[in-house]
């Protein structure tokens, strides 16, 4: 009774009465010199981006490698050196939260710096930035999260959308490593949604000094942000901001 | 600067200029006779239900277990036996999506049955339930998921929060499990977010024939539920609702 039919990023449904457009959610396979690393779902696009924003998230690459993704059978081949053994930490299965992988707190603690002092950035501009944030494809299905990286004067230098909230910020992290963007400071990264733990840590492991979200942050984001020094804000809407940490930076 | 203070499901953030609440996130380890399984970063509270939940939407368990939460630690201890050895599956880490563990989408079929027929609901009864999902930490935070579980006639049986949109529902499933609920039909799932692969997986898993959401499914959030005879409806606000699949349910 119900066909879903997809076309890039998004796919249409077809069902009684109804027919409307969604977000395409599929699992890519990441594979680093032929074995398989991870399963993620994502939405098809950027999956070299993908990869590479997530093993750098994960402190298992430092620097550019080449990804070939075939979109046909969801999988990335990504070719090695790792900067060490994946097989050396264990592998825990994760819930939404996306502490992929990590068994405890401390092994999150080793892989992130201090945040560089600076920028200094107005209020106004910071409450601003979430209706920056273009969403294509949320535009049509109402279902993407999207993290955009900014420069300190506001202007949007690349965004990326997806069904997982750290799959967009790892897509747009994998954009500035190949770019040669990192570490991002100065740079901002904004997100359309929530705060978790996750997304600090992967804000901090590329160096942005401040990471702002349209939603509400948890206990554990407010405690990594100042712990790693980043500036951290949530509610940014209607012209507001909340200022968690880091507000020497804020003016 | 920032301090957190955490008093139980929330946390009291003090910074310059601002005191606010927000919703504590923190690891938990799940443990299997003494044998660490996975981590989630979870809000703490009703992790007993939070790990049986979890193991039997993973196949793990088919019935009650003990388990016994330390809060302190961040860990809860289960007693077997598991129905099969989680060793002899891949675990790979994941993203927000959720295809914990999971190497491949053929592994997901596994252990999940159609939903079976009825009940007929109304579509304004499908449309108010998100009203009715009661969220006392979320009025106070803004940033926690919410899953409940009601009657085929709208009443609230059982409501879960968490940070994790995965473990709000893992949490009912638990409690559902504990109670002699399972399977869940002919009663209603219904969740605060969007409606992702995973969580049709959980509802179909744990038997429940309609799964609702607020905000959009994913396209393959609408195949999973097709293939299973689920009932899913999205963008349930404002007494209007989307039915994607399993429209004969609806009048």
């Amino acid at each position: 009774m119900t066909e879903v039919h997809v076309h890039g990023p998004h796919a249409t449904v077809h069902a009684p009465g109804l027919e409307d457009e969604v977000a395409v959610e599929e699992p890519l396979e990441i594979r680093v010199d032929g074995r398989p690393l991870a399963v993620t779902m994502r939405t098809p696009g950027h999956d070299d981006e993908l990869a590479l924003g997530f093993l750098y998230g994960e402190g298992l690459i430092d620097g550019v490698r080449p990804a070939e993704p075939t979109l046909e059978a969801n999988t990335v081949e990504v070719t090695g050196p790792l900067t060490r053994d994946p097989a050396a930490r264990s592998f825990y299965t994760s819930s939404s939260c996306g502490v992929c992988g990590k068994g405890a707190m401390e092994e999150v603690a080793v892989h992130s710096e201090a945040a560089a002092p600076g920028p200094t950035l107005a209020r106004e501009l910071l409450a601003a930035l979430p209706d920056r944030l273009r969403q294509p494809t949320f535009e049509r299905t109402g279902g993407l999260h999207a993290t955009g990286l900014f420069t300190a004067e506001g202007a949007l230098v690349c965004v990326r959308e997806d069904v997982g909230r750290h799959n967009a910020m790892d897509k747009v992290v994998g954009w500035a490593l190949r770019e040669g963007h990192l570490p991002l400071h100065p740079r901002l990264l904004c997100v359309s949604g929530r705060l978790s733990f996750e997304l600090v840590q992967k804000a901090a492991v590329a160096g942005a000094p401040v990471l702002i979200g349209v939603g509400a942050p948890t206990s554990l984001a407010v405690r990594l942000a100042a712990d790693r020094g980043l500036t951290l804000c949530g509610f940014a809407r209607a012209g507001r901001v909340n200022v968690y940490t880091g507000a020497e930076r804020v003016r």
